[in-house]
């Protein structure tokens, strides 16, 4: 075995090797799992919404089933808090078994049935029935920073599979001890509950080649991805370049702007101030939403709250970050804002030594944010830049320019919203999700959740990778003309076996035909 | 002004130029129609429903207040007659109309509450509200061969303005005078309805660089195309291109696989040949659901049906294409056919001299249809290939082997259907329509529509560009947190001023929260 190919997990606090071995796939390797999953998608979307359903709960069980080792060799390879990970796996197993209870429920796949009119002059109508089907074999890649709700059986592959796509992930490099314990506990689902083989496929990858193989594969179907823009717009642009080119779902987060208006900062600076140093800090600033830009209209009150903000920032420890190649890049990420000029360092966390990072918030003038490009760009990291405005006209300046984020945050009393509702015109163009007095850290996992937003934060600013919509991303439509009802779909036959809403000649109902 | 930036819509039948100079949009016109459609988005999108939906209703009654000389004009660029521009007029209005009742009705923004939990155990559930804004100001590119109902007043454009978003529409260079007259007829209905100035636009180009400027424009935020696979790949490559990448939705055309099942042949073998002819050669075999390939399994009857096609082909009159370059690559997609080895031309119309179309199909085995890939490709005109299969597998092989496509038909009794079953299954993942015992030409406009299918077929198959569900080719959710009633929008607030399905906290229902 070519020992290049081999890599280890690093314990993310002591920088050593952890037990174990994982192998680089081959091109060998990516042809054999996507092979499995394309002939097992022919099996798997074929399975009736209660086995697909049942098969998501029993992933969930299974992952339950792993106890407190998964957590151990988690918090190893991340150096996220057990608390932390306890609760990601919650929001991992209850994210299971949402899809589960949307798919058994079964409305989600939009049937519409327009029937026919054979005696319509001039010419007949035929009868008409649509509904969205599954894409083909997933590509997956796990995210970094949520080592269980957003890898191996996290958001993307979970809504993949409940939309009838077999999954072949590419574990995180960062956390594949954890990818191969959940990968264990999803194949053995796929066994209880007689799924096909390649219905899932974990692979693993320290080199981008990998990845690279993975998407250029002519059988995959469609990509979801969390990370850096540049992980994911290199997936978009291998995915365009394709002989036949496929949906890249990337999420490449963003600085999520908050907006701290004036009414608001007077009334309640002190919990808002405590609030964001929380928002900034944690899991050591490695969230999506973590917000990284503070645009604060200058008032009798922003000093108070200056203060507020820097003491409570000065508290918070030193922490270890997910990998020590992340603390490298956040250090440096710190390094080029100072030397940005007229950029103050507003406040520091308590430094935990050289291996964690240190909490920074900068602040600076409107103008010099204006003028500096590269202070609206992600740090991935614990830190945040205050920008202070002049007045309401420059607030709605630097919202009008703003690029596409996943966020944007309002505190504002119901004074300040009213004189500032031109802000949310404004804002709801930029981002997947607008949020008033609220924290984005955290984000809903539910029926009405977006997460996701206008280019450079997502690839896909037509859909979310969080929430019961996530499962839209792996289907397409397809309609099925004067069709003999044994060859319909359930779905979509006359008496509506499923109890399924349906769009019968424009009217929403639960009736038959 | 520069001479070579003017051009003359050209007399289809004559091949003499018509009375009316057009410019080729410069960068600086390019830059003013997006910078007004830009202004627009802002006002119009804020339009209540009810206004949008009288506004397209106004644009339907504009277009008939043209009278007959828009189907004059029509008909002297295009050559297609009267009749079927008559009939293309009522499409056109009617689709206008059907965006109308969709807009006014109000559920299809899925409109999505999740309600808050204040003292939901570790952390509070916010009160999250989804729904569907729209995109910003999108390019439509006028498509040649529906000049009513696919290019200035057509799908693209009616479902852009339904769902509240400007259009600037690059007229096709093959009818600029009957483009300009609906452009006319749309700039009155913005006048009558009162909405803003910019939220229509056409511009003119014969050049493909005015195409290429206009989806380079950093403010447009999707294209919508209907024509070849050379013109909607360019622009997708353009739009991946950018700084801001956008979405293309292509509709590229396809040659729409047919297969004719051995009981159904023996039965009404006559019946289909004559629907046959009439599906290869209606308007001349310029539509994108042209059948180009036939595929029938030997048995005693396939030579009754052969010469019945063939005998309806002979009688075929030539007809004028759309343009002289049209006839020109149609009859040099014609040769090259002859040129190909064991292909044999089994049947021609009757010729109309060197300005018309003659119809023509082939007949191949089933061997060298699979050795020579330039068979599949869509030859746009009167022309079809027929395919002699040996066997059902030799069906099934064949189906397994076709890329995407927008229709493919089966004709067969019922007992073919439950003989080839797994037909179905193989032809719903590479299309997006199957129709059974019909013919793929006749694009039924309404809710359960799906005009689109895999790659190559469309650059976007996750959509349709027909039918009421193309307006969600130009919108993108967005998710509401927190948000007191008064800053909500109508669609999301408690008591459901619309009327419209929501989903609230899992549940559809047209009740108040």
């Amino acid at each position: 075995m070519n020992t290049n190919n081999t890599f280890y997990a690093i314990n993310a606090t002591t920088e050593k090797p952890l037990e174990g071995a994982f192998q680089n796939a081959s091109i060998g390797k990516i042809n054999e799992v996507v092979k499995k999953a394309t002939e097992a998608f022919e099996i798997y979307r074929k399975k009736d919404k209660n086995s697909i359903a049942d098969f998501l709960d029993q992933i969930a069980e299974e992952i339950m089933n792993l106890g407190d080792s998964l957590l151990e060799r988690c918090h190893l390879e991340t150096a996220l808090p057990m608390a932390r990970l306890q609760g990601e796996r919650v929001r991992t197993v209850n994210q299971l078994k949402l899809f589960a209870t949307v798919v058994r429920e079964g409305s989600w796949v939009d049937a519409r049935i327009d029937t026919a009119i054979p005696d319509r002059i001039p010419i007949p109508k035929a009868d008409i029935r649509h509904m969205l089907i599954p894409l083909g074999p997933i590509a997956v890649f796990g995210a970094s920073n949520f080592p269980l709700a957003f890898s191996t059986a996290g958001g993307d592959t979970a809504s993949a599979l409940a939309a009838g796509c077999p999954v072949v992930v590419k574990g995180h490099k960062a956390h594949p001890g954890t990818a191969e314990l959940v990968a264990t506990a999803i194949l053995k689902a796929v066994k209880k509950c007689r799924m096909p083989d390649g219905t899932f496929s974990l692979i693993h990858g320290n080199s981008r080649k990998v990845g690279e193989d993975l998407v250029k594969h002519p059988e995959i179907k469609a990509v979801g991805f969390t990370g850096s823009y540049g992980g994911g717009k290199a997936l978009f642009n291998y995915a365009n370049a394709r002989l036949e080119p496929i949906p890249v779902f990337a999420e490449m987060g963003s600085t999520n702007p908050v907006f701290i208006l004036p009414a608001a900062l007077k009334e309640s600076g002190d919990k808002i101030a405590e609030g964001m140093v929380g928002s900034i800090t944690i899991g050591v600033g490695q969230f999506c939403t973590k917000p990284g830009l503070l645009f604060i209209q200058k008032s009798e009150s922003t000093d108070k709250f200056y203060s507020q903000l820097g003491n409570g920032i000065s508290k918070v420890p030193g922490a270890t970050m997910l990998t020590p190649d992340m603390l490298k890049a956040y250090n440096s990420g710190i390094e080029s804002t100072l030397q940005i000029g007229e950029v103050e360092l507003f406040a520091s966390g308590l430094n935990g030594g050289t291996t964690t990072a240190t909490s920074k918030v900068f602040k600076t003038s409107i103008e010099n944010f204006i003028n500096n490009k590269s202070l609206s760009e992600e740090n991935f990291g614990p830190t945040s830049i205050l920008v202070e405005a002049n007045s309401k006209e420059e607030i709605f300046e630097i919202a009008r320019n703003l690029e596409g984020h996943l966020t944007a945050t309002v505190h504002g009393t119901d004074k300040d919203l009213e004189e500032y509702k031109e802000l949310f015109d404004i804002l709801e163009l930029k981002v997947g999700r607008v949020l008033i007095n609220g924290f984005p850290t955290g984000v809903e996992v539910c029926n009405s959740m977006v997460h996701g937003g206008p280019y450079p934060a997502t690839t896909a600013p037509q859909s979310t990778s969080v929430g019961t919509n996530a499962m839209k991303r792996f289907v397409r439509p397809v309609c099925f003309q004067n069709y003999p009802q044994f060859l319909l779909p359930d779905a979509l036959k006359n008496n509506n076996p499923f109890v399924i809403w349906r769009l019968i000649d424009g009217g929403i109902s639960k009736s038959g035909v």
